[in-house]
């Protein structure tokens, strides 16, 4: 059998992950990309390209992370001859906010406050979100009194938010039916060009993502975040059937209490920051990438293979 | 043998410790955590109850961490029939700035500058710390002309600290008597909600740690470092016969000098965090949890267990 | 076959991978560093002198590393007797300003904007930065304002950089004359003094490094840093034959797009921080400094050693 994606966001773990657990890789990208891909001894199979539509129709088992929606498109997704690895229905989820919201409502997860930008209040502070994944670039912490303005610019659909000042919390989960175990494999937090005010305060900075760095949560904290990751699950059951298959995250601001800023419908970049939760479950060191090949091992194994796959 | 803790703090790596060097595993758990922690394979015997103290009597042997003290108290702790891993009298000495001081002041590890209220000048800072381990939360930055107001409020213990800006470090050491070494194991910083200040400062911001990351030290700092640990063992074996037995931590501002800020008498939730420097002691990666179920196993094998529990 | 280092900067690691590639190891260290260096098993031979010179010449191979220069100074490295790992030549070009940026302008990397202290603007920050490596101390971020005031200060050389506000990155590479491959083996950020703005913006703080955190790059923008790599190696090979043999770092200001901000011509004290980049060349985590001693061992028993040594 072989695994298949495409190059960027988080081929890199699916990969050795797919390698480490005894698959063959294959791995689309475009010719820019050739010299890093090519040094690397786990891609058996490289098909370099410009566009990567050729992977709807790849006959290995395909695993979709955050950049095949902007590649390829929720539609051409859904109706792709290939197999996908996971619920592929479930893509779409995140990537309005009239889907995030109600999978979140329906799992009775606390949200982060949205604001009509007419109640603003000149003088607080408010974060307009940009609709999407978009490696957070986009989004804004603004000033109420400079609200107005700054919306008018807009071309995209967005919305407006109370800023929390706290820590941005990454909860990285993978649903194993297989194992009907609901694993929760790690947490980080997102390096940000804003993060350069740290050193001393300049201007607002883009909140574009630079790259995760892990968190070990405090221990208190964890119970919490796996009872939220249980009710999205049974949420997503009855939404999206058959619901969640592998890898999912939620998003969350903390300031003494969490509040859901979004969801990530697949294997979430931030799990490219190695964290040790794995261990708790497998005894040992399981990238959320490797994470997925053991479960499509396992289900091959048990000739299950149509359960986690669509 | 079995092992023995509380659900929360650091009872994960503990368990997962545990269970790595061969020993069966209990848990204490309180309802509502117990989904989480059921769902984990490394938990042999799973006791669910309100009340954590049936714990004092268990037949295995206890490894005490940062709840305990809260959960059951000094005094219980002290007289329980259980059998603790570690000096168990040696769990007070993080709870009063004053057994703080004389430990750090006996070892000639330099302090932070303590400050009486009324020798502050309006316009500096100054740090009001809570007395005893609270995950941080209750401690603020203070300007020296509101300090006045602000402590009128205080309703518990505290002492004014001169603040100083910098990086705060938190290293974490075991000594083995079983070895007759002292292993400098892992640093640490907190994450707290006041971090949120690094991409816009707002406001000040609760000291509440959220979690952990690892840090590798700058490796000219570690010598230092590892000489302030031998000071700490050597002044806490006259102090607290028969000294230190497994894990501490000291807590450090650093702004170019170390200025000792706290201690933590037990395995140092910061210990979460995976650190590679285990393996320059063992060849392997061991968390502060494997590194006290290891000294339990080497205790074992060589008939002293009596050396490292009370 | 013997590796000996000097105790400090990257010799923790340096050591380890030595053992675990099955060398022999010697460490030359100051007496006040004895008591840390000395409790650790991964020291075969000790040697203890107030100076470091003797290490010039040492019969096995010398591995190098950010404290070399320091204290035993360019001139006399090219001229020991001892056999270096790497090119030793290659040693001096992170020393100056000229020849970081002949290197850097040779292999078309975007550098930093350097500004005439004449050109600088009031109301805009500058970064102040001293020639050579040195942990970061004595650079300063400055108003324009203030610039000429600060500058009339300084001894050393140093140039004034516009100061980009944003994330900084430091990209470790080790490239193998025995595999003729490129390896992109970790990313980390540095923990700076002045990094305690984060919490609440004090000051202008300290710019001296105190650890390294990995960071997990986001993966899309990997591909370009490798081509960097590549372009640096090719022209170091012209600029300073054999080239570049084993590791060397790229530090980058990112706010968007990549600006360098100097070169380790060496093993780069950030890659203690421990990262996973190395599975995905080696199915196992390699420490930089286990992949030069891995490279060691390749090179040794194909009987080539003289193609790393210098």
């Amino acid at each position: 059998m072989i695994v298949s994606t495409i190059a960027s966001h988080s081929s890199l773990q699916i990969l050795l992950g797919a390698k480490k657990e005894g698959f063959k890789t294959r791995l689309y990208v475009s010719p820019k990309r050739r010299p890093f891909y090519s040094s690397l001894p786990i891609v058996d199979d490289l098909v370099v390209a410009e566009e990567m539509t050729s992977i709807l129709n790849d006959d290995g088992i395909v695993v979709p992370h955050g950049s095949f929606v902007a590649y390829l498109g929720i539609e051409a997704i859904e109706k792709a001859k290939a197999r996908f690895f996971g619920n592929r229905r479930f893509l779409k989820w995140e990537t309005t906010f009239e889907l995030q919201d109600k999978a979140l409502e329906g799992a009775g997860i606390p949200r982060v406050e949205v604001v009509e930008p007419e109640d603003a209040k000149p003088d607080e502070l408010y974060f307009v979100r940009i609709e999407g994944p978009r490696g957070g670039s986009g989004h804004f912490i603004v000033e109420g009194s400079e609200l107005e303005e700054r919306l008018s610019t807009l071309e995209e659909p967005y919305r407006v938010e109370r800023f929390i000042p706290g820590v941005y919390l990454y909860v990285h989960f993978f649903y194993s039916p297989i194992l009907e175990r609901l694993e929760l494999l790690g947490v980080d937090e997102r390096v940000l060009i804003a993060d350069g005010n740290a050193r001393w305060p300049v201007k607002p900075l883009p909140y574009t993502i630079v790259g995760n760095r892990a968190i070990a949560l405090r221990e208190s904290l964890l119970p919490q975040l796996y009872d939220y990751g249980l009710a999205f699950v049974r949420t997503m059951r009855e939404l999206e059937p058959p619901g969640v298959i592998g890898p999912f995250a939620l998003h969350f601001a903390y300031d003494g209490s969490f509040k859901a800023i979004g969801i990530a419908s697949r294997i979430d970049g931030g799990s490219n920051a190695d964290h040790w939760y794995s261990e708790l479950y497998w005894g040992e060191r399981l990238s959320m990438g490797r994470r997925i090949a053991r479960e499509l091992r396992l289900a091959e194994e048990e000739d299950r293979l149509e359960e986690v796959v669509t």
